[in-house]
């Protein structure tokens, strides 16, 4: 049968999702604990590849097993074997054709912004320190133009491969609580850096650097020089995925 | 000098506040930073001596000094020599007599459980992890029996020294916001574990092990016997300390 597994994880200590040689990531923790427990090689396959310090609450993984343990009992299994800073939060069968990254889908990712004088130890790790006052309405005004389908050249790594920087954005929510502001981004789907990008530039829109409508001549240069610095890994986190045909299955 | 320091840290990593030998505790750290900064031999007086992996947002210590540096700037220096889960939030200049533990004071503690089905990496520092629901209405009455002077003995470790176990409560309050119950609890001053065990036996009410109406006799019983478990040190956080005749100095 194929599994699905949502994927929670503080990304501190790992170098990124994706498998690496010599280095530990979430894919080869997730590998090395599943072929544990259902003793057989088993190999996940993610659907966000998140970067090496981003976080997730939400991140979905996909494998194929002959075990007879119940998929839904094997969150709870599983979950004795990993470290603390990996917990799976549900595990249910799909179909054998279903696969995370082919299939249309919604993703939402979080950029938090801690803004205050002084860092906050306890959200070192989660948060992104800011201390120059940033205003929130200009990064929500700024916000604006990069709502809808666009090309997001200019909010794309030059490393990337992607055949096409055309993407969807359906929501996109900035909003301050006390000393926290996140940004929350639901799309189609994301280029390389492409949200750490676009937190970069309403950085600068909030701090002043910009003016709000540059964002529209951002868009329209397809030049990653025209935006904002990548904002740090650290900041980041990837809420949840939901895939169109698959309401009524876990999480 | 007297420089009062307002300290928020991650407690996670060190063996509580107090000085030990051969452990780094928060004040060591403190006194080692100082003492560099400054050019002159350095020891802190702490407000709480907060136990091993306990938190604070708004610690309090002071110290004397003949530094030509002004207070309002202490914080800035100290802070680059200080590791990144040690951050000082303010910093200013006291009156000479004042004792961080001598001057009446309203110490406001948080105690906090994630209460849902599996943990969450993100919170697993600064969250107690408990699975089993809690009914938060069970736990705020059962709170109700601690507001006001009572004698707290069943609330107090064993190997406490103090004269005497009556002490304040001036507010206590549950809420729960989405998967986090927050006990939040103010008061004149706490005996040892006070805190943890108050949060251990609101648990055992939220429960259902204990009826909310237990907390009266288990108060009167004035035997640690009687109350609940010492919930564990990583969930508590100690807000902050505001002091009777300073409301005008840092924060």
């Amino acid at each position: 049968m194929r599994v699905k597994l949502i994927v929670a994880y503080d990304g501190t200590r790992y170098h990124g999702w994706q498998l690496q040689p010599n280095n530990v990531t979430i894919e080869s923790v997730l590998n090395q604990a599943l072929s544990e427990l259902l003793g057989e090689e088993i190999f996940v396959t993610g659907a966000s590849r998140t970067d090496a310090g981003v976080h997730s609450r939400g991140n979905v993984a996909v494998f194929d097993t002959d075990t007879k343990i119940p998929a839904e009992k094997i969150s709870y299994a599983l979950n004795q074997r990993l470290p603390e800073d990996i917990v799976v939060q549900d595990s249910c069968e799909v179909p054998k054709d279903f696969h995370p990254r082919r299939i249309n889908s919604k993703k939402t990712y979080e950029y938090r912004i801690l803004n205050r004088k002084f860092p906050d130890p306890a959200r070192r790790l989660d948060t992104y320190f800011y201390h120059h006052s940033l205003d929130v309405e200009k990064m929500r005004e700024a916000s604006f133009y990069l709502v809808g389908e666009h090309d997001f050249k200019s909010f794309c790594s030059v490393k990337t491969a992607a055949e096409t920087t055309v993407r969807t954005i359906y929501g996109l929510e900035v909003t301050r609580q006390e000393d926290i502001i996140k940004i929350r981004i639901t799309g189609s789907g994301f280029l390389y850096n492409m949200v750490r990008i676009i937190a970069g530039t309403l950085i600068q829109a909030g701090g002043g650097k910009i003016e709000p409508e540059a964002v529209k001549e951002i868009l329209q240069a397809k030049d990653r020089s025209a935006a904002g610095p990548t904002a740090p890994a650290h900041g980041l986190t990837m809420l949840g995925i939901e895939y169109e045909q698959m309401k009524s299955v876990c999480l």
